[in-house]
This record gives structure tokens, sequence and C-alpha cells, in this order.
């Protein structure tokens, strides 16, 4: 008989918390003990989050826990991440960090891309990246899993077989689509609704955070250092995520590549059309296209998922799954919201 | 100890079926034993809906059922509901309809607003008005329910507490707003997406079928032929539903009446500023915020839904669990997707 | 043969402004001379506003006016604006301000609805409201034009008629839905763009400083204290304005007032069925639907406009035109960008 | 003096044509004279297109044209304008043609692309290509122009400077995104307001007809055979279009390149930031943004245009002015609508 597992969300006022908590409040034994939020402490979750009035609207947002618990979601700025994981280790909590603090083993890309230096490197090369289809042994045994970014999960499957097969590649080209949650609930002057709407961009065409995150995954994988080309592009959609990635290869049965891959997956699903990123909407889902274009010897694989599902909490209560040792797809809707 | 509830939907891929099909997947006791599409026949439901390849993606859609079950849903055209009825009910089947067939008494209604005669004048009579708030009683002995619309469950649960009181009313307008999804999956040449974004605009505005529907149930609870001014808008969002209902009347205390009359309801709560229906997207929730406006001796009140979560889908699964025995908020989602 | 006008538009970087440059860039005999914004002077518009690049993408902003003019635009707050106009007028500019600053005669409103006391009581008496369908021959006259509210200019012709023809009225509700644009540029929480798409609700429901704002037009025309009861509501959509005006009354033929009302302006059109917002998007047009209910004896009027269109900026420029002696529709688009 | 202009619009009341029509009703020296629509022949503009009420609403469409004039706007189906433009031409019109019936030189990618076999393969010889910045002097002299596809003219103005300067290169790799608006008028399932909305996804990745359209325009440029692996994607605005080109190269000076090509362009501007689309949302604009990432060798170029306007009818319309021998600027609007 399974018992009821205590979880601490810090960080409980953002968008990732919210579909953190939707999916935890309807899991069968997962308990929400503590709502952390240090600037709202002391408000009940309906005041300053009226649309959680039906499901936890009456619990109290705590400046810290005040119940026991043995589970840490931590959606949380990377910087306060960094600091609090190690001390919620020492309390033997264990810990899912949706920020980007313990994602990469490489602290130096921490000062190039974070702005910040990493206070524990030893700590970064325990953390398991919480990719089950790569990681899923690891996360099984893990104390802290570092949830992996949004693009990295949907490009970082589109990829995955070809480094599962030891097939050889270079110039990989990710075009990746966003919607506009995925930069978070800060309001921004761009993303003000009449600016945002009929509206699409690429940004952090130079430089963005999820670049080193999958090039050190892939190394970890395959010992090479691959460079990646990646461009980020938002579009006017709340939720959704579609990365395509370009590889310049030798012709191959992708199709066959891919299915065999993730034949077993719970989440993955190789299908035979573009998939449409409302399909995916509010589920843990992944739908992968994987084709050959012969005319330019250039593999095309296209993989949707909702940025804050697979690519976020969804993702985060998996992990919590395999964690705990729950079966994997416990609590996961399957179904999207749809229309 | 409780035992699984097998279900049919028949019409089983529009809008409404598809999110009755989501919940149903989670819903602890439910268990989908037919899907029925006489229009796709033969096909898995993925092929024809790849959005549920993950969840029952693998179920073949029927010509009628081949397995045994014990509760009918019907998303189903208005006159194919209601031939169908009666044959299930004869076959002893629990029939929940969604379609508007049993929703009105007065037969009349039928020829005037929806173009039929009714051929099952006597059902007619029997059929019990799936709004738990209203008829929570009649519904557990029920076994035919006919859903409610969207329309009539947003502005019914607005206008209810002035019923329930007996508080003298006349002179009574609606003018409500919903997402383009109410409006069935349809392609129209105004719904097409280039010409309904950045769109909005009223329609049957002399005459639309869910005022006498409104109306028929006001005169079930007080035996009074009230009538209603109605005006239903469309706006460019999938989903939500918004309902605002002015009353000329002297002075009340709307708030405390308002909290009286909902204070045990799960599903309904009364707010303290007005209602976004974003607050609801994906359950089966209904926020109501109850004003007076003494400059012009005017109650407003504005009740939010989400037209296919209590609008449709959501509550007629709520009319499951109280037609079955079930606790009502079963497998019955309350924290909305978000954003 | 007509000489260029030369314009100022102080407050150039907020919506308004923006629209208001579109047109005057294309506008015949209008040259915009000064660009005022106090916040962001001395850079290039480009900098500041990049969608301007390729119109005034090259101009600078000023802190005050650098080279002479004949008009100006105000695009500023209430207050600012309260002050610089009479410094304006006296500099023998004629000015056309569109905030709220000049619409009320009752300076109490001031006080009550805006939050501040008005310095320029004498002035208040004099600015003409510039809403041309009903106050053309003042606006031709005027050195100070109050250019009207978004919600006043689609509900003040909607009732016009009446107040024309003398028509006895009273009980009047007006439910209507504004574009998010109508709020401003400001960013605010629940208009950030995950917030607010697939979301609508009502605000304001208590208080809205455009109600003293219309009652003031009607007391102004009929000499009668008339009460409104009005809810403004916003949807997502970026622009567009649908108003609803609902009035109890006897039976009249409501089509043949509402044709003879406006059967001579180059601007409103009665049509026969609801009007769309996209109709009028980025025109001076209004679209009226006039329609009598019996059941219910009220007669239900539909206007809908661009609320930055005939809502602001365009009948700014219609107003402009008006002042100037130019032929009135000139360089005000008729035909809607379209979808 | 410049004088009166007639032109006739085929294929009135399509997307296309509607915005040829926005922007030639404010052109100075043109007049509409015949709209043609075999589907609504006879009946006034309003009836069919209500939003054009304002502007040509009184005007009566045609089976065919009825008075006399000079210039042909094609907004015809594929083989529609294959078979109309010959003889068009014979009766001594100008001609231009917004389908693909005339855009490629190698009649057997009408085979493969269209399927169709094109019927005057020596007309295909002697159209010319409108797109201005490529072909200026041609179009100058032409009586039949072919306007582009929306996504070539996107690509072709990224890729140019390339051509322009021989800078050898190969690999190169397009993901350009689309408002739904490109996809037409005629209603499809998924572009049903319901399901569009937050929606986004690829297709006719295998295959799509503006491949061998810029391949074509590439070959008669540089005599290569250039193979462009070309990935369109649709996002949930109605207008809208982002070309991202990805080529392999050593490093060169892309700012100053691209700023050089396109220093006396009135429509091209080179920006240093990446674009939005809403800056051309109803303008004739192209802004591109050119970037080299040194990690992997690749040049990065965006370009921005809105699909309708630079992508189609406003296009045709600096068609229109380049073989007329009027300014080529005239009447396009430079300022969009925003927001």
């Amino acid at each position: 008989m399974e018992q009821t597992l205590r979880v601490s969300v810090f960080g409980a006022t953002g968008y990732t918390a919210s579909e953190l908590i939707r999916v935890l409040t309807s899991h069968p034994y997962a308990e929400i003990t503590n709502l952390i939020s240090s600037s709202t402490a002391g408000k009940a979750v309906s005041e300053v989050l009226p649309h959680m009035t039906h499901s936890i609207g009456d619990k109290r947002l705590l400046t810290e826990p005040e119940e026991d618990y043995d589970l840490a979601f931590l959606c949380l700025p990377h910087e306060a991440s960094m600091e609090l994981v190690p001390k919620l280790l020492k309390q033997g909590k264990k810990v899912i960090d949706l920020s980007g603090a313990y994602r990469i083993r490489n602290p130096q890309a921490y000062e190039e891309f974070y702005g910040f230096e990493h206070s524990y490197k030893g700590l970064l090369q325990e953390a398991v990246y919480g990719l089950p289809e790569l990681f899923r042994k690891e996360i099984r045994k893990a104390n802290l899993v570092a949830n992996p970014g949004c693009y990295p999960t949907a490009t970082l499957l589109a990829l995955y077989p070809f480094v599962k097969e030891s097939i050889e590649f270079e110039s990989v080209i990710i075009h990746a689509l966003s919607g506009v949650s995925g930069a978070g609930r800060k309001t921004r002057q761009h993303f003000h609704y009449p600016e945002m709407t009929e509206n699409f961009f690429s940004y952090s065409v130079e430089k963005h955070r999820h670049t080193p995150e999958m090039e050190d995954i892939i190394k970890r994988l395959t010992g090479k250092d691959i460079k990646l080309r990646f461009t980020p592009t938002v579009v006017p959609s709340s939720r959704g995520m579609l990365s395509t990635v370009y590889i310049r290869t030798s012709e191959l049965n992708l199709r066959e590549l891919y299915m065999e891959t993730y034949r077993f997956e719970p989440f993955v699903r190789v299908v035979d059309t573009p998939p449409m990123t409302k399909w995916t909407l509010g589920t843990n889902s992944c739908y992968i296209y994987p084709t050959y274009d012969e005319r330019t010897s250039t593999a095309v694989i296209i993989s949707a998922i909702d940025n804050l599902g697979k690519g976020a909490s969804l993702q985060a209560v998996q992990n919590m799954n395999l964690m705990i040792g729950f079966e994997e797809e416990l609590g996961l809707p399957k179904h999207p919201l749809y229309p």
C-alpha cells in the first residue's frame, strides 16, 4: 500500500508552480504540505492567485516550511535555487529543481551564460539531469534532480536516437518556437497583450542559456564537443513548443530508428505527420516527426511538447514518480485540453 | 467498494465529446466502453483525432455499441438525440443528453426555435434538467438527464438566488460572451482563424435557442412567465463564458443572498471582484460576482464558467456522479489550466 | 490651394500617438513638426519605437517643441493635459486633447472619478466635445477640442438618435466590450500575454470614468439627468470596441430613425446585421445595428468601432480636418486592415 | 501631370484582393474600374464583403470587365491565372499575376509541384519576377509581372546579398513562419478558430511549391543549381512572416554586406536586433537582421514581412508603380497598424 508523499513547493506564485500544483492536487499519493512564497507570505492563495480558489485557495503562503515533508520542488530564480538546494539535501529532503542551477556540469557555463559564479561545483557533478527517456536509472536513485529546460527537453528528445545509436553527426541547426509562458510571469513591454498578439520574433539569437545545457548533455552521453546552432523564437500562444532539428547526414531509415528508440516510452510518440503543439496542451506528451530530405541530405526532426508540461512541471512530476518509486505515469494527464 | 461504470459516448468526434473523454479517462470509476461515430466508424481514434493519440488513440470508433454498458452520453445533433433517447431508455441505459432535445418542457419551443416537431412530448416532461445546483435531488433519481446549454448554465446560476428567495423581478437583461468553441467543430467562414482573431460580435440577437430554455426553467421554479432579453456575443477565445445579468430591483444585500444560496455548493464560488474566465479553464467551476448599482437601482450579476466545462461536458460528469451515486466531485478538475 | 498644417504630438510614445502618427504621415496636408516625449527625449524614434523605423524613424524625440507649429495633439496623462492646454491656447495654438481632462463640464466629476481637482474650470466650459456627429458646428469654430473617450464615442453614437428626436427614455443599460489597447501601453499583470489570451472579464463595474462623460453629454443635449448603467468588459483582442445599449421604450421604427439620423454622415453606417469589430480595424468607421425586441419592449442598439480609430486617434484627425477647414474625410482610411 | 490608371481586380473576394483594394483606394492615381468575381457576380460588394462597406461597398461584382482599363491584378487560382494571362496580354493590358502560374521558368515544376501541365511555356520565359529589389529594371519594362510568393519574398531578400556578391554558399536551410492568412480564405478544419488558437505546426515539410520558385530565381541570378532545405510553419496570427536562413560559410562582415546591398532600397531596412513581424503589419516593409555565429560557422539571417503586404498585395502595387512609371513608393503605407 502506497503512502502519502508530502511535498513542498518553493516559489509558489509563478507559472511552473501553478502547473505543478494543478497536477499534484489530482495526484493520488501526493499532498501539498507547504507552499513557500517569500513575496506574498501570510496571504491566502486565493488572494494572490484567484484562479486557485477552487483547488487550494484556502492554504496560506509561507515564508518557510511549517510542516514536515519529503520532497521539495524548487520554482525559484537560478541563484536562489543554487543556494537552497544543498540546505535541503542536508535536511534529508529529496529535491527537484526546476531552475537552471544544477543542469550543467561545466561550472564556467554559469559565469558565461547565467552571470554568476556557481558556489557548489561538487554538487553540480552529482545532480541528475531529469530527462527520464535519457537518464531513467539515475533519476530513480537520485536525491537531487535538475529538471531540464523546455527547449532542451524538446530538442534532446529529437536528437537522442542519433546519440543512442552512435550515428555520426555534426552541423546541427535547431530552430525552436515557444509560447510566451516560457518567459515566465514577469511582465515586459513586448509581452504586453496588444504588442504580443499578431506578433512573432526570434530573440537571444547569439546566446541563449539552453545552448550550453544541450551541449553538456550531449557531451555526457557521447564524450564529444558538439556545437549546436540554436535559434529560439516566440510566437503568440500562451503555451506550446516546437523544436525542429536539422542534421546533415547520409541517408538512413529515420522512422525505424525513432520508433525503435521510443518503443516503450510512455510519453513519447513517433508520428507520421508533423505534430501540432495543441495535441500536447496540459499533458506530459511529446510527439516526434522524423523525416529525411534526400535533396539536401538532411535529417529533419520535429518535436512538439507543452513547454509547461513535458517542458517543465509535468516532467517534474514524472521525475518525482521515478524518485519515489511510484508508477511513472501516475497522475500525469494524457488527454490534452482540446480545443 | 465502488465498481466500474461502463459508459458509451455517442457522437465522439465533436468538442464536447473530446472534453468528456478527457475527464472520463482520469475518472477513477468510469470506463469508456464504446465510442460511437457514424461518420468515422471503423477508424482508430488516433487517425481521426490525433490529439487523443496518447489517451485512447488505439480505440476503434464504432457505428453502434459493441460491448455492454451502463450509461450513455449523447453528443449528437438535436434531432438525432431526440430519436435515440427513448431507444436507449428502453434498453435500460441511463442517459445524459448534451444536445437541446430534452431541455424544454414546452414542445412548441422546438418548432419555433429548433425547427422540428418534437416526437416524444411525454418524455420531455420526464427529463430532468441537469443543473445540479437547482435540481440535485431529481438528478439523483433520473434515468434521463438533459444537460443544460452553456449560456443557461452561466445565466441561471447568476439568477437563481432571486428565484430561490422569491424576490420579485422583471425586466431581466442578459448580455453574455462566449468563446468560439461553443459553436462547435463545424467550420464557418467567420470562424476561420484570420477572420475571427481580433474580432468580436453579437449574433442571433433577435432569437436564440437558449432563451426559451432559460424561461422554461424559471417557469418550472416560479410558475411565472418571465421574458428575458438575451444577447449572445462571440469573442476571440476558444473557451470561456461570461454572463452578465441586469435586474431592476429595490436595494438588497446581494452578497449575503448569493453567499447564502451557494454556501455548500462545491463548484460555485461567490467572489468579491469580477471573475476572469481563465480562472475556469478546463474545470467545472463557476464564479459569481453580484453587485448592486444604487444609481440605477440595478442588480448586476456576473458569472464565469468554461463553456465546455461547467457549460457542457464536466457538468455532464457531475450529473453522472449524481445519477450513479458517486461522490459528486469525483474526477472533476478544480485547478484550471493556467496560464 | 491648401497649405501645410504643422502639427505637434505631445506624449508621442503611447498607442494613441502611434495611431495618430500613422494617419498623419499619409495625410496630404499635415506635417508632423515636433514629437514630444519627456521620458525618451533625445533619442531617435526608431530607437524607442522600432515599428516606426520606416515612417518617421529618423526624427528626434524632444522635450518641448523646437519648430513652430499650428496645432497640438495631446496624448498625455489627464493631469499633464489639464496643465498644458491653457499654456498652448495662450500661445495661439489649436489644441486637440485626447485625454479626459476637458471632456466633462461638471468639475466635481474630476474629483470623484479622476482623483484630482480641476484647475481650469472656466476652460472646461469652453472646450468643445469632439464628436463630430453631435457637435460638428462647434468643432469647426473651436480652438480646444476634447477628443471623446472610446466607450463614449461608440455609446453616444448608438444613443444619439433617441436624443436628437427627443424620444423619452430611461433605464439605459450599456454593456460594452473593448480590446486591450484601450487600457494603454503600460504593462499590468493581467494584460501579460499568457494571462490575457483566452481570457475575458469585466472591470470597474461600480465606477468608470466614462460614465460621467456620457451622462454629461446627454445632459448638454437634453438638459436631463439621465443615469446610465455601464459595464466595461475587456476581451482578448488588441483593438475593437462593441457597445450594446438597452433602452426600455415603446415600439418604434428604429431602423428608420437611425437611417434618418445618420443619412449624411460619412463615417457612420446603419447596417442590418450585427456588426463585427474587424470591419473597423484601422479605420474611422462606426457601424450601428438597431433592433427592437417586442417580447421585452427593449430597443437593443449595437455599435462597433476601432477603439484607437473612431474611438481615439482617427476621430482626432477628423476633428483636425474640421477645425482647419479641410475636407472632413481627408486622409482617413475607410478600408479596414482585413483579415 | 499624372493621369488616372484604371485597374481591374480579378478574383476580388480573397484576402490578397482585399488588401490590394485597401491600398488602391487610397492610391492617388489608381482607380478601381472593374471588380471581377465569378462566384458572386451581380451582388454589391457590401453584401459579400461587409468590411468593404465604407470603401467600395456600393460597387457591383462582375463576371467580366465592363469598363475599359489599363492594368489587371489577378488574384485567381493558379490554373485560372495561367489561362487568363495570355488573353489579357493580347488585349494590350498590363498584367500583375499574384498566383504562382508564371513564377517558375522550368515548366516541369508545374507538373511536379502544382499538379498541372503549363500550357504557355513560352510566356513563362517572358514573365518578369516581381521582386523589385532583384529585378527592378526588368519590371519597369514588363507587361507581365509574376508577383512573388510570400515565403520567397522574405527568403530571397534574406539571401540576395550572398548572390549579388557571388559569395560561395551551399547547405542552405530555411525555417520560415507564417500567419494563417497566407493559406487563403478557404476554411479548413485545422484553421477553425478554436483549433488554431494556441496552436502551431509545420506542414508540407517534404514538398512545398515555394521551394522550386526560390531555387529557380537563384539559378536565374547565379546559373547554379542550389538545393534549398525549406520548412514552412504556421503560427496563430492572421498575418506576419518570419524567414530564418542558415548558411554555412566562412566568416564575413555580414552587417556591412547587407547594409551595402540595401542602402538605397526604400522598403528594406537592415536592423541590429531581431525584427518583430508586428513592425510590418499592413505595410510593404521588410526588416532584415543578419548575424554570424562563429561557434558553428553559420550565417543566420532573419527577415520579417507582412505576408499580405510585401509578401503579396503591397508588393503588387510596388510593381504597378514601377510598370507605369509612378514614383515607386506611391500610395504604399510605411507605418504599421500598431499595436
